[in-house]
């Protein structure tokens, strides 16, 4: 199974990890998944699937439910964004549907019915809502709980309406060591979008590492909603380059310096954690972006900062680790990884 | 003008650095420093410099007045252990005779008016002080104030009777890490030796580097105290390769994971301060004596800890450079040095 957004198109490659659009429905004439029973739950999943089993482009799939996964798997899925961290906590009727690509999954009973999320590489929210827009109309829409003036009817009001969050993993390494992610956050709030640590809300930010979403889900259509927010990145993309050479001239050799020694860190550490690990990748691909180190693809990037999580580490593995395993692992791992840029000029 | 001690010989190379047999004596019916005139003192260097003049093997050498050295030269010379601290600071009268190997250093009107050193690498006291022995006889023992109960006189009462102090350099990294220096330092107290960090009394000590010597220099002979010096030297070797042990047991793989971070910044940064350095340095070091990391020789380290020095780092510039001056010029001669280490395999 691979991953589509591991490979980024586009030119903010530099900055965009990934585009993610994920809309909420509910089945009519059933109870949303708070107020229902197991019973419930159960039924909604046949009737979900049965829908999408009618879905031709969606042949090549696998379909999980999530209490027959170990810990380790549902682990994956939420560190290659697959899956919600709330879906795989499990539960009565909790299943997921993954096509072979890794762009789509169909989650089961999280907080709404269904949620179906589409996943791509780098700064492309316009294709994303593309292609779900096209799984919604063959799921027939007609399915789906609708109010004439509301729009789709979800369990939580912020997502009533087109139901739609479209979500940008964002590098802005430049922005955070001025200090300027607070009023970049509170920019994007008043613009209705909302900045958040990688892995949504309450998660901390590990390596500079944003999700910028669209806080309304009514009123704007979707195409307005996916167009505002990727206008809103790409204004924070342009911030961050600023900040960039704001950097350079503030910091100039000391940056240069951290940049380095983060370099040297992680080809050499033999013990790595998860956050020291993001901290530095951070690090050395900002050197990258500013000249100071080769400059690697975004894929490299992708890649490198999916593998080192701590999940993921232990599925290199094919099995689980402890603490001390894992760093160091992941410290193998990055060095492995970073020997190719070591040769570089 | 070279310096011997760079290139250290016998058995403990990988701990020990140099050796120094320092001997303080004061001309006969003279005002001990502290208690001279501009004009005693000058008087005192004129004599000195006399006595020194008829001594065979001095042929090659050179004289500095304090006074006429420039601040930096001055640097180079305490860091080259070539000098005290307090000679450097000039006054009246004060000079320096050095011999071009970098072994023998006469300094006069310091503490005492005559404090004439014997600077060797490894451990090497005995050597050391056969060769201050054969110096002070060409002398002439009778210029100097003896009395014949207490020895030869001087200006401090801890240096009355032989006037020696012998001092080794060592490098205890093991021993620092286990936080057993303070039992170190007790230990030896109790066999009448001190303990000191780099460049001695009320010094810090910088990378794990220790200065010890003897205390007492009265009762004891010469040879008996360069003996019982060498001897308690040798006995902390032992403890500090069982400490390195100790430590391969009880931190084995942070130590390791410390090593290589150790190494990575070295080989990295752009900046390095001279306490960072002495540090990662210290690291590093012990990496290689444990066989994680390529070993290098004795003389390798010595030089490399001496040309880390600020002095000499604006020696190698050829002039004065400001703070970050310093460390960059560091930072790029502690990676022109490691690079050799680096394609070690």
């Amino acid at each position: 199974m691979s991953l589509e957004w591991l490979d980024p198109k586009g030119d903010l490659q530099d900055m965009v990890m990934s585009s993610r659009i994920r809309v909420a429905r509910n089945l009519k004439d059933r109870p949303f998944p708070h107020f229902a029973s197991p019973e419930d739950l159960e039924a909604v999943r046949e009737r979900v699937l049965e829908i999408l089993s009618g879905v031709e482009h969606l042949k090549d799939r696998r379909i999980y439910h999530i209490d027959s996964m170990d810990p380790l798997s549902r682990q994956v899925l939420v560190e290659n964004r697959q899956m919600s961290r709330a879906l795989a906590q499990g539960g009565p009727g909790r299943s997921i549907l993954l096509d072979l690509k890794g762009i789509l999954s169909v989650m089961i009973n999280e907080e709404d019915h269904v949620r179906l999320q589409v996943l791509l590489g780098g700064l492309n929210l316009q294709e994303g809502w593309c292609v779900a827009k096209s799984l919604l109309d063959r799921m027939g829409e007609d399915n789906f709980a609708f109010h004439g003036d509301l729009g789709f009817l979800s369990s939580c009001p912020t997502n009533v309406g087109t139901g739609l969050r479209a979500s940008v993993m964002v590098h802005l390494p430049a922005l955070a060591r001025l200090g300027r992610m607070e009023a970049v956050s509170n920019e994007c709030q008043k613009l209705g979008l909302v900045v958040r640590g990688a892995f949504g809300e309450g998660t901390p930010s590990h390596g500079a590492i944003f999700q910028i979403s669209n806080q309304v889900t009514l009123g704007p259509s979707e195409e307005e909603l996916e167009e505002k927010t990727t206008g809103v990145v790409r204004r924070l993309c342009e911030e961050e380059k600023r900040a960039r050479e704001v950097l350079r001239e503030a910091a100039g050799e000391n940056l240069e310096d951290g940049i380095f020694r983060a370099f040297g860190i992680l080809t050499n550490a033999r013990l790595l954690s998860f956050g020291e690990t993001m901290e530095l990748l951070s690090s050395v691909r900002l050197g990258g972006a500013m000249g100071m180190l080769p400059k690697m693809s975004g894929a490299f990037w992708n890649r490198l900062m999916l593998d080192v999580q701590p999940g993921r580490i232990q599925a290199l593995a094919e099995g689980p680790l402890d603490r001390k395993g894992r760093r160091r692992l992941r410290a193998q791992l990055v060095r492995e990884r970073l020997a190719g840029l070591e040769s570089c000029p």
